[in-house]
């Protein structure tokens, strides 16, 4: 079937500049000699996901418990949720999961850690454990100078075995130059690398050195030390990895296709795309309109659910009728929105993808 | 069940206060002798739209073709799309929807209209349209003045019935005051009516003159020569409406339920609810925060996909495990990011709700 043919709005995924994205970030860490562990978030898809493991991944990064769940009962056997689980029935869902995947999940604290190894204990199992270090994004995790303390109290927890550390420089979405999100990346190596020094100082194993984020990815990867990355958006990426300069328009693989609604008046054509298919998140790192409408000079200057509002440029006309296509601020967020991504080569839908992944927060 | 074993985070809806919210604006709209068609955008669900036709709503207003369809494979018999749908299949979708339901759609423009009404004349039906007006949103919809001209170009359209105009007060909720806001209400009224009245004098019906939005509704319904009211979020409320003075604090019936998995450091307490949960959007009429963490001062100062940052208030304390509730800014787009919304009076869950049109963005 012809894009043309296609209901709008929906995601549209560009074979070849997928396929281009996977091979370009499984070469580099091959190149780097770390493993890849792709964060699955971004498409939350079987099929990229399939992919991913293709080209070489060892195994995939998952945000959730629900994640996890999803990608272990399609048979992926080698997972790490990259975020410290703490919650009512999860540590028992961990347990299930863990009889069908190598899985290890990420704390910082030791409440939680002792919650995850309790039903594990009782099973005779060890869950692997990865200690998450805050390499300056201040969300999660513990400061390098405190992980080794955490280690020693993780490590004799019942049902636990401590695998490694991991962290996410974040931060680097935040950086206007590409000096600065060099020097990010560079501190996120040298700090989840410290942290893993301290620990195995202590007598403490710490195999697994982990770190990424696709801003952030190639220059962390090559720290010394390093032992895997996790990029996740690379497979798509989006205006927010074109304004941070991670990639050109011509890498983006998503789009979302729209119609145009409405044009009141000269300078205003409205898309029947609003933040329910393209997502309210602001562009990174600097706030500038809500997408980019490929081929035109046109800005996206506002959502309401299901309304997007150009405003039209000198140059630029659209009618009621006419289709267009948004690289969407944050492409992760995106394909949470739908059901269905369509893969796309050339003009025609190859297939669709179900999301399989979608709003599993839990 | 206790709501004390829901897994989170997870959506939680308040019956007791549901059902007064639903109660007041119905008997608003009698004391004011409007039809009310409440927007089921807000709850996308089949059993708060029973609620609202059981407590006296003449039918439902939706945003798109795929919300319509999912209403009228319910049995919901009266549908309005307050939309200017346009695009590939849609008439052909409208057609099959209009042989289950009274239907009627939006049009702001004759291309537009012309599109709607050929498949409906070929089958020797009538799509009954509504003309919409611009009441000073500025996003679709013509301008009052505009009104009766498309609405001559309109009404002779094969395949189509001219029944009304609709209009939405949605500039209101960049209103910082209550006068303001209270002006913004009698503008919309007086808009709507004044393109109904050029229309009726330009020798065409005008019978539905339809307007509304929560923080206008209650001023707005009392104008001259209105005939309907199409409220949606004034059955959850969030932290918007709160900001706007729309409602109290008691009155937000929807609370995204979350674990803190993370106190990193002594001013930060991190959620299991980030923008896949709460939604990214910016708090109106003024940005502040991401949402009321209830029964605390602490603001939830930033979100990722997968974390809420809560930066902790002198006098406040948060602990790993511990559960809490929070109102978001904006609920229409958080039950669309959850499968099932749970039913909750004084502490036990009722029922679960699945969202039944969540995602239908076509």
């Amino acid at each position: 079937m012809s894009l043309d043919r296609l209901p709008t709005p929906c995601p549209v995924i560009d074979l070849d500049v997928l396929e281009r994205n996977l091979a370009r970030m499984a070469l580099r860490a091959q190149a780097a000699g770390v493993a890849l562990r792709p964060h699955a978030k971004t498409h939350k898809t079987l099929q990229i996901a399939r992919r991913q493991l293709a080209e070489g991944a060892v195994g995939l990064t998952v945000a959730k418990t629900g994640e996890a769940e999803v990608y272990a009962a399609a048979g992926f056997d080698d997972l790490f949720i990259a975020y410290p689980v703490v919650g009512l029935g999860k540590p028992e869902r961990l347990l299930a999961v863990a009889r069908r995947a190598r899985l290890a999940v990420g704390v910082d604290s030791v409440e939680g850690a002792r919650a995850l190894g309790a039903p594990f204990a009782a099973a005779g199992m060890h869950l692997r454990v990865r200690i998450e270090i805050d390499c300056g994004q201040h969300r999660t995790g513990v400061l390098p100078e405190d992980a080794a303390a955490l280690a020693r109290q993780v490590a004799p927890l019942p049902g636990l075995e401590l695998e490694g550390v991991f962290t996410h420089g974040g931060h680097a979405y935040g950086c206007t130059t590409d000096a600065a999100r060099e020097e990010r990346a560079r501190e996120e190596a040298t700090r989840v690398a410290q942290a893993a020094d301290a620990i195995r100082a202590a007598g403490l194993p710490c195999p697994v050195v982990s770190l990424g984020s696709t801003p952030t990815a190639a220059t962390a990867m090559a720290g010394v030390g390093i032992t895997e990355v996790r990029p996740g958006n690379y497979v798509f990426h989006d205006a927010t990895q074109v304004a941070l300069g991670s990639c050109g328009l011509e890498d983006c693989a998503l789009t979302v296709l729209a119609t145009i609604v409405s044009v009141p008046a000269a300078d205003r054509a409205v898309l029947d795309a609003g933040s329910k298919a393209l997502a309210a998140d602001v562009r990174r790192p600097t706030p500038d309109g809500h997408g980019i409408v490929v081929g035109t000079s046109s800005r996206l200057t506002s959502l309401s659910e299901e309304h997007g509002v150009v405003s039209v440029a000198a140059g630029d006309s659209f009618h009621v009728g006419q289709r267009v296509r948004v690289i969407p601020n944050h492409a992760c967020v995106v394909s949470n929105l739908h059901d269905v991504l369509y893969a796309v080569r050339r003009g025609e839908v190859e297939e669709g993808w179900p999301v399989a992944a979608r709003g599993r927060v839990e």
